[in-house]
């Protein structure tokens, strides 16, 4: 059925992201395990997402990639679950979604290769520097409890997933402000049922 | 007043894509010109955007900042000028704004920074590399007028402007269907109108 929402996954990827906002939206959806290497980069899958990447979604005959892309799409297509602020409430929404999928991500993925940006490179750089970037991330979970006004959206799962992960793997540091707000947000019914679902997913010790 | 949209920017910045944004939805606008390296980081400014960087919106008391966050933002607070898809048609809308806003943005600068990402290293990248990253953006603009639906959007502003700065600067190769399509989306009178505005603001030579 075209309404059914198709989800293609690892539970070893990003595909977490998209895991919990479908969790806390609360449709059904199938779900497509691609591994590395493999289904990931054949045909049928190249055909939904010519990046060989996970997450992507199917809805309604339609694909979203991009992990922020796809909590976007699902708060705006199933309204009643409450996800967006309404069309003139979205500054630090799209603000901060932005933030996390441009700057943050060049800025972690560059410290991941060893990268650093040479001083006089950093006006030509989106994101500047790392310290600069982290900083300014700082601003939008400090003194507040959710990213875009008083409830969650799906800007906390994008934004806090791309915090909580960098906590975790270590490529975001651990300022006081990142970890409250990681433990805040991620106290959720939702977040845990998606963490349950793609761990019993993960590979075991030795297969 | 709240109600003003504050624009700040420089003309040799993607503040021009702001612009553009800003001449599309046609509301009246107060520009503030800030200076690399001098009022671009002075406190007053680094208090709208702590990362020393333009365009910024202020609106109704509210900050918005990265290129496009503020076409997403516009869009939907002024939803007269149609410059966003209806809610539950925002899947290639999301899809290639974050595309544009992330991987290609990623590995733009990485390009520009002489960096290569080890085969090893693709699968962790959020980008992959440069040439599978160009290739899923071709797929956003092939075989159709605009990125999403059927008419010209916010997507548009955003995801073209990545594709025209590219072409222009040889940051992204000239494939003949980013050719056809920057050609297209770019013969409109608010681009023509925000690249005159920014062009008049130039400085100008020996001073």
């Amino acid at each position: 059925m075209a309404d059914t929402i198709e989800f293609f996954t690892n539970p070893m990827s990003r595909g977490r992201i998209a895991r919990w906002m479908l969790e806390e939206v609360g449709e059904p959806y199938e779900t497509h395990i691609l591994d590395y290497g493999t289904s990931m980069k054949a045909p049928d899958y190249l055909a939904v997402n010519p990046m060989g990447k996970v997450p992507a979604l199917r809805h309604r005959g339609h694909i979203v990639t991009e992990g922020a892309a796809i909590c976007a799409y699902l708060a705006d297509a199933f309204p009643n679950a409450g996800l967006a602020p309404p069309l003139d409430e979205r500054h630090d929404y799209y603000r901060w979604l932005f933030f996390a999928a441009g700057p943050v991500e060049s800025a972690v993925v560059n410290k991941a290769l060893g990268v650093e940006v040479p001083a006089e490179r950093e006006r030509t750089t989106g994101y500047g520097n790392l310290n600069t970037t982290i900083n300014a991330l700082v601003t939008a979970v400090n003194g507040k409890d959710y990213i875009a006004g008083n409830r969650f959206s799906a800007a906390d799962v994008f934004v806090g997933s791309q915090i909580g992960w960098g906590l975790q793997f270590g490529s975001i540091e651990k300022r006081p402000e990142f970890v409250a707000y990681w433990a805040r947000i991620s106290d959720r019914d939702a977040y845990r049922r998606a963490s349950e679902i793609d761990n019993a997913l993960m590979p075991k010790d030795g297969t």
